[in-house]
């Protein structure tokens, strides 16, 4: 398959996109192809010589490039020559088989929805992330891509993120929690109380009820589903609250150690080192966002080149189990159970 | 002043309220009681010789009990001798200051609406919590009294807890945080970017812009303001996550420590106790309903004798620094400013 990567989204690009890329080969079969996509000035005096890379690796020329804060929409339209726009366009013209990209993750889901469409029967796209916990992983979707949700979007989300979780994390049958305030029905938003109800009435779905904040850490569910705004405030939260405790921590505990203690610093942080790893989203593959005709792996802004092989490991795990085939036909029968 | 304890909600009632309001004696001054409401029948027996209390404890009966569990509303109309519904009518006749709950939020909240009305102007009631940081301490509002904001509602929030802030941080002018999935105006929410506009043209707020989960730990405001959905969803995923993270940590530092490391494991074990309490909500003043004409301190679900200690601070602080007449003052030179 061939594997495109947006070489200048990121705030470390494109140095880690084109180390990523490089050190992909160990995953690729004899047929896969990565397309680094930007602006060659930039991309070329980063790869060593052609005979070391241009049996898997293709570079595509895109000049403009989207930062990291500019408006999604306004950005593609205004620039249709960047990297962005362009490696949508080579999905769509099936130049590519799928999508990376650590940049603006607003204007990638709107290139996606604009050029590669969404799958049959979705309602709208999301992105789903598995966090790992020291309950073992939990995926949360929507993460960002959604935020005036439905309770249809978030039925499709159960949907959607259930294949993933199940193919990614091989859980045969993942339990599903409703993020809420509260594990009564009762409460809740609008939202919550009508995603609810159609969770609760569908037989595909192995729905726990509503779940809250602190269950993301106990291990009761698989899938958390939330719409993309309480999703993004959730992630960002973890990501900053496991950082600040453990830094807090090592600080207290190295603090206190004087004399012969101070010899256990380094022994500390480096346990602390290897926790924070285990909250570094560059150690997953990347965010699939569900529910396009395509395949885009969405990576954290300072993702470095281990989490954008981690995002081509993911996305030809994505294409080899057919990810979307499946969404479309569990979609498809639970439209045909619908109208029984 | 007179402050009403609902001996009977909670985790730990009425054991640990009882306690709470014996060991309070020290914060009252000679005119001020506190009255347990609830079951005489289960407070009388954990109370020592009445000579011991009498001179600043009473005891109101109220036979019936909210659990943590049942619909706010409903409940509060099918339980009228509830220790939630005696309490915030004593509180609206003028025979209690202030009201202290850790029982049934949802309930707590309705019974005073509904008992003690909003103050003059207020759109909504909304709750203010201050949590810790290892960069000092955030406010967050509202955490769980309103899961429909509107704009509105939100800059009213920004004039409330700015008040409780100030007064209780000793910060004078608080920076204000919009709590949204992105620092740049463009994106969030339409609730988000109502809230943006009425906070950026208010010149009487200190407002940073808007902020994401991860600032919670960095320090760069006092205040964070966000729906009650949102607020209560981070409100326990913050309270879980301390605890997942530091016990994780714990368990894989002491797990690496054998032969005379071993001893080490204790201290780190003390020194990861001493942060956790940090983060232990027990140890601070509660989170008052800002926004009714009264005084109402809500405690969290499993407050210990110590939650309900600083409550009764927190309450007498409130009277004492008349935050209610700076909110009502406030809000009319809004309204005033408005007219202009």
């Amino acid at each position: 398959m061939r594997i495109g990567i947006d070489a200048m989204g990121g705030d470390l690009a494109p140095a880690e996109q084109v180390k990523g890329a490089l050190l992909a080969r160990s995953l690729l079969g004899p047929r896969d192809r990565i397309v680094l996509i930007g602006d060659e000035r930039r991309i070329l005096p980063l790869l060593p010589g052609p005979r070391k890379w241009q049996d898997y690796i293709d570079v595509r020329h895109a000049p403009q490039v989207i930062g990291m804060d500019e408006p999604p929409v306004e950005s593609l339209r205004a620039k249709p020559e960047s990297s962005l726009a362009v490696m949508a366009e080579m999905h769509r013209d099936g130049a590519l088989d799928a999508c990376i990209s650590a940049g603006n993750t607003g204007a990638f889901v709107a290139a996606a929805q604009m050029r590669l469409r969404r799958l049959r029967g979705v309602h709208r796209p999301g992105i789903v992330i598995i966090t790992p916990t020291f309950k073992g992983p939990v995926a949360l979707c929507d993460v960002g891509s959604n935020v005036n949700c439905r309770p249809q979007h978030l039925h499709q989300y159960a949907v959607m993120a259930g294949i993933y979780v199940q193919t990614v994390c091989h859980i045969s049958q993942p339990r599903v929690g409703l993020l809420s305030v509260g594990q009564e029905n009762a409460k809740g938003n609008p939202l919550v109380r009508g995603t609810h109800e159609l969770l609760r009435k569908d037989p595909g779905i192995n729905f726990v009820g509503n779940v809250e904040g602190r269950d993301l850490f106990r291990g009761i569910c698989d899938l958390i589903l939330c719409d993309g705004f309480v999703g993004n405030v959730v992630l960002k939260l973890v990501e900053g609250m496991a950082e600040g405790v453990i830094n807090g921590l090592v600080r207290e505990l190295t603090a206190n150690l004087t004399g012969a203690w101070g010899l256990l610093g380094s022994k500390i942080k480096k346990t602390a080192k290897t926790i924070l790893n285990n909250y570094d989203f560059n150690e997953y593959g990347g965010a699939p966002l569900l529910g396009v005709n395509g395949i885009c792996v969405i990576c954290h802004g300072v993702t470095d080149y281990r989490g954008i092989m981690n995002a081509v490991r993911g996305a030809m795990v994505f294409a080899e189990k057919r990810i979307n085939d499946r969404i479309m036909e569990m979609l498809a029968a639970t439209r045909g159970a619908a109208h029984v």
